[in-house]
């Protein structure tokens, strides 16, 4: 028996399994388009050879038992709405996948304390529909697009707008399944009664959490993430920039106000391509098939409320400091040439029905709307990746990754559209390269680009803070200091872990021993 | 040959080696009390056998050779100042201590990200130094107590009284070597020529930081630790409390305070006990050998200034939002029966010379003065020990574990004295356990009352968030969880990088495979 017909027996015996295990309706083998990569080209790579839809914490536990007696990896996602980063597909095409869309309970909301324990099957719709459902004036914190999980967000040290919007940062406490089906809780969840899980993130010993943030160590099936009380003002704000030269005055001038808290939430700073795909298609602005000329962009920054950049904001809070913050930021930002900053104010305690969904998602309030920004270049069937790397809020490091992310998507014809999302000491520039996924040489175009920015941004020193499936190796290579210490180091870690290479192989370039290429 | 004589010849050859790579100057056998459990019983536990002193990453890696050579343990502290949980003491008497107090450079101050980048040995007093000396206008983050390390009290999940007081949270990428002597960087560190090690704190893949905070898998060798701009205003405040049964009714009050940002910093809040010791000895107010009795604790909570409860906490900002954010504590926390609020107010970019420890320590000015606290039962040898566990900001969680810290202390003849330090959704109540270390009987006292409230608080639901190296088995014990899950793990884990166990064994309770004894 040759080793194809033996991996071909072996995952037919382990799926007979799996369905004893949680029931037929609970394994999918086909109609699997919505767990894998949605954007790849039709047929291609990254696609599930199952899906397992455990419903509990001891289906999880089940589920690998039975793939660690048949060898058979699982990969695992939340709700696999990452779509940027391959959505819910595995690096290998033909693994099983674990979709944890059917653990989708609130388990708890303290009130007192602004905090939720969710299961991963939870999207943000489904937080915010039961926040309100059950009355909770409690605020909370949301990404663009509120499909996704709460959990796997944060887990992909996902963002969201808001002051609590570093999701990551923002949670306290963890329910881990193991890959040998031990069940771990950190921080304070160590603690068979523990009176503070959500509310205090270590324990007495070392603190567990980050390893298994992007990573291949386990499955979390509990978290507690950050709510925020209502603030009695919100007011979202615009700053435009007409001036592609004073881009980097601008990020000089926004990093004080970063670092003192005068901003708290985190912005996102789009520019003129961005900003356009989001109200409609891109032959609203132009015809040719060439990356959009400078004219044009020029044409979309000189429209009101646009710009060759544009920040969204917004400030929350007592009413004299949101005042207070809101003049000392139109002083600041209002003196750069070309720049204006305007503001929208909400009553906070009694917020009236946003229809604009940038006041939305600002508002932890899920969204779909811009979703939009994906069908840029036409019909209904846009796609997206991210290049997406961290750096200080600087003019130097802003203006080298534009450049860089510019010339590298002119050469290959595509349109460079930036989001750089802002936290208090850094900003990650997503070069959010979009497509048309009915166009076969374009999406090989997109991916193609991606891959050719990754080794010229890491030699200018700056490293990719996620990846798409497609470039986990190559990314994981470029961290290279010490000969790639911090693979070796999570190698090691897998070994010990996960010996027999059950969990997610491959993801962030982190390959069980038995399938290391490097 | 015995194992006692096979491990004194092993010891001997690993000292003559250690001098070999580190220079006779740098290994001490002898006046070693600066390196071992201040506090404990003279001649008894917690006493390193050697003091290894390296200059160097390349030293330390040089020892982990030889201690890997000849299976001879080191104990890991960087000054050795947590003097409440055992100071650089190691958990086996007579191993090899490393001492990183000579590895004490400020290599690098980012004035525009407000960060640092240190080597272990950099005492708050060393960084405080070469901010002032180099011109540099920004504030840092300081413990009640100057002395220690700053990457050490990070690790260790200590904190400070500023806004950015939780130290281990605001520090960003670790250097470490691990035990076979490989050096790890984490995060953006992980990139040979990262232009962003100080200001993003992920990588592509696993977060590795808090599994290297209060734990034996590596000897962090670098951290990058936040600073913060000079505001405009410093307004350090009081509240004192004269009414105990209020107790609970402040803590309710001010848990939406912190939550909602309005106190920035972290408050600490103290008894009467603890707020007459920072001012002089126990004579002054009582003569009696048995606890203070309550109508001393109403003289001293009547005397102008104390209370029953008194809390420091500090404002910092733009001086129109201190303004707004002090009216409204005064207005919160002023209607609470028997409290009162009082503010000074200073100029934070022309800050005057503070004379009160307290208002010095707020603005991370860093202090020994706090340490008259320690000799409450008189002379200069004061000791103190901490029982320290983590709860959410509440009343009912204050007074119980308030309750149950006096009554066991009470028991044993010794004064309840009680600090706690709020953070954002929790606060750790520290029982700050004084006893004259010259009174023998009162010293074991004190650490046998601390060993009592360890199983009842955690039957209540409470665990340490730190713990003396005289408790850390009993501790580690008490998180319980699915049949001790976290301890568990950390052995797993500890078992796979420091297969030889040479890292600090014991630390937090995890010992190496060889030295189990659960």
């Amino acid at each position: 028996m040759d080793a194809v017909t033996s991996h071909a027996t072996g995952f037919a015996k382990a799926l007979r399994a799996m369905r004893d295990a949680l029931g037929a309706d609970n394994v999918l083998t086909e109609k699997l388009e919505d767990h894998g990569d949605p954007f790849a080209p039709a047929g291609e790579w990254y696609r599930p050879g199952a899906v397992l839809l455990p419903g509990s914490v001891e289906e999880v536990q089940a589920i690998l038992r039975i793939a660690t007696e048949h060898r058979m990896p699982v990969w695992t996602s939340s709700q696999g709405r990452n779509k940027g980063y391959g959505g819910g597909a595995p690096r290998v095409s033909g693994d099983f996948t674990i979709s944890l869309r059917r653990m989708n309970r609130v388990l708890a909301v303290d009130e007192e304390n602004c905090m939720a324990l969710v299961e991963p099957g939870v999207r943000f719709f489904d937080l915010y529909d039961h926040l309100r459902a059950t009355g909770s004036k409690l605020w909370m914190s949301v990404p663009d697009l509120g499909g996704g999980s709460v959990i796997g967000n944060a887990l992909e040290h996902g963002v969201g707008y808001t002051p609590i919007g570093d999701h990551f940062a923002n949670h306290c406490g963890m329910e881990v399944v193991l890959a040998n089906g031990d069940l771990l809780r950190t921080g304070m969840g160590g603690m068979a009664n523990a009176h503070n899980w959500l509310v205090y993130p270590h324990s007495a010993g070392p603190s567990w959490d980050g390893m298994f943030s992007q990573s291949n160590f386990g499955i979390v099936t509990k978290m507690g993430v950050s709510l925020f009380p209502a603030p009695e003002v919100y007011a979202p704000g615009w700053f435009t920039l007409k001036d592609e030269a004073q881009f980097g005055p601008f990020l000089e001038a926004l990093r004080p106000l970063m670092i003192d808290g005068t901003i708290p939430n985190q912005p996102m700073i789009i520019n003129a391509v961005c900003a356009a795909s989001a109200f409609g298609e891109r032959t609203r602005w132009y015809d040719g098939s060439d990356p959009v000329p400078e004219e044009v962009l020029d044409r979309i920054a000189a429209t009101p409320g646009f710009g060759r950049w544009v920040m969204r904001f917004a400030l929350y809070g007592d009413a004299p400091v949101v005042a207070h913050n809101r003049a000392k930021i139109e002083r600041v930002l209002g003196a750069i040439p070309s720049g204006a900053v305007t503001f929208d104010e909400f009553d906070g305690q009694d917020l009236p029905e946003l229809t604009n969904p940038h006041h939305r998602v600002q508002a932890g309030i899920p969204s779909m709307a811009l979703d939009q920004m994906t069908r840029w270049y036409g019909g209904e069937e846009g796609g997206h990746i991210g290049f997406s790397c961290a750096m200080p809020i600087a003019g130097r490091d802003g203006t080298a990754i534009r450049d860089l992310a510019r010339a590298v998507l002119t050469e290959r014809g595509l349109d460079y559209s930036a989001a750089i999302i802002v936290g208090k000491r850094s900003m990650i520039h997503v070069a959010l390269v979009v497509f048309d996924t009915k166009n076969e040489a374009q999406t090989r175009d997109a991916y193609a680009a991606v891959k050719a920015m990754l080794e010229p941004a890491a030699r200018l020193g700056y490293g990719e803070y996620r990846s798409h499936l497609d470039f986990m190796d190559e990314v994981a290579a470029l961290y290279d200091f010490n000969n790639n210490a911090q693979r070796r180091f999570a190698e090691r870690i897998k070994d010990c872990v996960d010996p027999h290479g059950i969990l997610s192989p491959g993801k962030q370039g982190i390959w069980p021993a038995n399938m290391r290429r490097h």
